[in-house]
Parts: structure tokens; sequence; C-alpha cells
């Protein structure tokens, strides 16, 4: 089935202890797009700006990645991010943050998008995930990520969000933000309540749990890698490849979340063991049935 | 088969955002015993003063705990510790901590226990933890754990106690400064390579590690409760159900292991839901299975 990302486009430095990756390409749709590819087809939607040096024809080479949606805004400048990591990685400061294009009027969905059955909705104001939600006509599951920036600053927004959406894929920080309570498992049923009928709560290293409104749960520990160079876009990856395989198969059930979430750890693994795009291209599908089949082996008792 | 524990006996007071315990029953070889019992019998070895004011043959009425090896000293005063949890309580500080008896000689394996063939050796120094095992004739699984100051003040010990251990079981932060490494799949690496051939690194509510020198590997998510008043005696909780498996089973394969942990977690989940040892003596056996069951279902894809 159809599958439609709404994200950003960004020239990212990243900064960890294994080295530095200066103007590098990044951004969560990107990610998002190279991850899910190895399941379905995408359907990228973004702006960049004119200085964008990046040719994404050439970067989503051989694979099946619909750039219709992508805008090219001549006179205004493509989103900057550059940010380090420290000590075992799950820390980041953020050491330059330029919005440029990302602060302008939003792309807007082409109509060759408007028929797409799954939709991602990366991290950006609750409203204009709203706007751009609006524009497909009969979505059957949309996802969405958010971050504490609207929470704080946005809730009214965002809780209009989570009533039109079915999932919310959020980082464990953020849920408990959103919930206000610490507990992951109390957090997960608070949003829930909130309106989307799945949340999935991802740990970064420790893994992620998944639940629904039926009281159904599943959780996973993150793959067990020894090589993390740059956990940029691993959060992303994650949500590409679990949309990515729901969208291949067309299925929206607790026992395709499971396996969904299963793809989604395998191949954030494969995104963090290298800069930027890198480890995402360094690897194929082949690659990644070994490591779902070693995931299930080493988490079976 | 007979399983041996040595380890603390204290008087605990405990302050967690539920409450305050004051004055409990606490130390690791209590607890470690309590969650044993479950499994199979119990061999306690430790030493108390003339002030401890409870009963341990009223405590483990009706469990299969030989205390045997329990030690009054009528003229010392009881092991007493004060910590208070913060947060989401995987933080805690140390108020109060006196060794008392603790700090005198560690009390003598009984004749009777000798034969032990399962031994745990709770974290103390490991210069007494050597000295007590020495005095075990042909144990075939020993276990052990450590903690932070050890490693930094007795390396040269803890590294003679390493060569004889069949089993380390220790938190993540200590495996990460014993092992020298941040990463927590290369910190067990590093452990294996010290002597045991098992090694077992404890994650608190992010789970646990569990991994061996044929490089088999184990990983499991804590049971997720909503329920935590009181961290105090997970560890040792976990460990008892851990070593109280083996034992019942007279097994130490890697498949056995598993399953182990997978107790180990269940029980942990049940000490952590009350004070001292409420959450261990207000549930049943039936209870544990249950738990495992539903820890089992939500794991696997």
């Amino acid at each position: 089935m159809s599958l439609l990302v709404t994200g950003s486009i960004g020239i990212d430095t990243v900064r960890t202890p294994y080295g530095v990756s200066e103007d590098c390409l990044g951004g969560s749709s990107i990610y998002f797009s190279m991850a899910a590819s190895f399941f379905s087809p995408v359907r990228l939607l973004g702006v960049i700006g004119g200085d964008c040096p990046f040719d994404l024809a050439e970067v989503f080479a051989g694979r099946d990645v619909d750039l219709t949606g992508l805008e090219i805004r001549k006179k205004s400048r493509t989103f900057r991010w550059a940010g380090t990591y420290y000590g075992s990685m799950n820390q980041r400061s953020t050491d330059k943050l330029e919005l440029n294009v990302l602060a302008e009027e939003p792309p807007k969905v082409p109509d060759a998008y408007r028929d797409s059955r799954f939709v991602f909705l990366a991290n950006t104001a609750p409203a204009l995930q709203l706007q751009l939600l609006e524009q497909v006509d009969e979505p059957v599951f949309v996802a969405a990520d958010t971050m504490n920036c609207w929470i704080e600053n946005e809730p009214g927004d965002l809780k209009k969000l989570l009533e039109r959406i079915d999932c919310l894929i959020i980082n464990e920080d953020e849920a408990r933000m959103l919930a206000g309570q610490l507990n992951p498992v109390e957090a997960g049923e608070r949003i829930l309540d909130m309106g989307p009928a799945v949340v999935v709560i991802k740990k970064g290293e420790y893994g992620s749990l998944l639940s629904n409104k039926e009281a159904e749960m599943f959780i996973l520990p993150a793959y067990p890698t020894q090589q993390v160079k740059d956990p940029t876009g691993a959060g992303d990856s994650f949500a590409g490849a679990l949309m990515g395989y729901l969208a291949r198969e067309n299925a929206t059930g607790f026992e395709a979340l499971k396996v969904a979430v299963a793809y989604g750890t395998v191949v954030a693994s494969f995104a963090i063991s290298d800069f930027s795009l890198q480890g995402l291209t360094s690897m194929d599908k082949s690659d990644i049935e070994q490591r779902f089949e070693r995931l299930r082996c080493i988490t079976r008792f």
C-alpha cells in the first residue's frame, strides 16, 4: 500500500566520540524514507532551499522513493542542525539550529499523493501535521512523532492531532512529559486515552514498548550492537521500517505491529552504526533478515 | 540440588516517593533466600547482632530456608542501612551505613553446608567471598555479585574471585566500570574474559542481558509493572529466583539460564511492588507462573 512521509530534510553536522560528520544529509523524512524503502515504495514530501548540495534523486537511486513531493525553493535556505553526542551517546546537545525553509509555509501534498493509505507525520509543529493530514483523502493508518517543545508550547494543537492519528511514536522522556507519568506503562495508557489506538514508546538503547487500547502489550529490547557511531536518525529509521513493513503487508493488527516494531529495531541498529545515511546504505535486505532472526532468537525463552 | 547463599542481613530504613519503611528487615541474603525459596530449599549463611529485632525462623516459617548458618553475636550490632529513592526510582542515595557486625570476621560455613552444589556469594569484600567459597567442597555453579567500591578499591582480590566463579551477576553501571567499556555488550565480553563462563548484567527497569563464553546471548526486558514502591532487594531477589530455579532443575546450560533469568525478572517485579519483604511474601507460586507466562507472551514475536 502507498506510504507517505512528511518531515524535514536537513544539512546536519554531527559530533560523536567517533568523529565529526560535517554538512551531511539528514532530516526525519530522509532517514524515514531510506529505512522504509527496504519494505515498500515511499512518497516523500519535503522542502529544501536553493543551497542544498544534495541531489536526492541520486541519494535514492535504485530505491522506490517518489520525489514528486520534493519542493525546492531557490531563494530559501535549507534546514540546518548541528549536534554533539556524549558518553554512551544517549545524551546530545544541539549546537546550532537554523529552521530556514522549515519556518516558511509547509509544502503542499501533491494530487498524486492524496490517495496515500499509510501516512507518517514526522516531528514538526502539530498544526502543520494536521494541515498536511487534511490533504490526504482516506488514510488507513496515520502515525506521528512529536517532541518536548510542542508538548510544552502547543498543547492545544497537539491534543487535536492526537485525536486524529492512529499511532503515536514517541521517545520515552517525551512520553513521560506528555502523559505527566514517570512510569512508562502508565504513560502509554494516558497517551492512549488522548486518542491514538496504538502507542510506541522508544527507549533508545533500551528498546521499545508497544501498547494499544485493547491493553495488548509488546516489549522489545534494542538490537545489541557494539557499533554505535552516530545515533542521529535512529528514531526516524525505526519509524520508517515500522511503517514500511505495515504498508507492505497492508496490515495494522497487533501481530503485524509487533513484527513491524522488530523490523524498526533492526533497521535502527544499522542506522546508528555509521554517520549520516551510511549505516542504512551499506546494507541490504538480507542483512535486515539476518538481524531480525537473531533478534527473535536472543529474546525468546 | 542444594543452594547456599552468603550475604548481609540488615535493618533497613527506606524512603521512596510512596512512603517510609523504618527499621525493616533487609539485606542481600534475606531477599535472596525469600525469592529462591519459591523454587528450591535454601541454606542461609549470615550474621546478626544481639540487637536484631527479627526472628528469622518466624520470617521464613513455612519456607524451606535452613538457618543452621545463622550466627547471632550477642555483643555485636546488626548491619544497618538507610537510603532514599528518587524520581522514577532508578537513583538512590545512601543516608546511613553502619557495617557493624559485617566489619567483623565473617561467619563460618557449617559442616552441613559444605556439600552445597549451587552457591551465591552476595555482594561483600571479594576476599571474604573467596574465603567463604573455599569452605565449600565441590560446588557445581558459583555466582557472585559485586559493586563499585570493590571494583575501585580491591581489584586484585576481585580478579582472583572472577577466576573462581562461574557467573557474575552485576548492575549495568558496575559492569561498565569493571570492564572499562560503556557499551554493555562489550562490557559483558570483557567480563567473560576475566574468568566467569556466564555474565548477567542487570539494567533495573530496562531488564537484563545474559551472555556466555560461547557468545550466546539473551536479552529480556523488565516485567512491565506500574506498581513500584521500593526497589530495595530487587537485584538480590532476581538472583535468588535465578539460582533457585537452576538449583531446582540442577541445570546450568544456556536454555536453563534463559528461563532462570525470566524467573528472576518476574520475582524482582514482585519484590519492588511493596516495602521490605512484603512484595515477596504477599504472593505465591501461581502468581509467579502467571507473570512468567505473560512475560513470555509480551516479548515474543
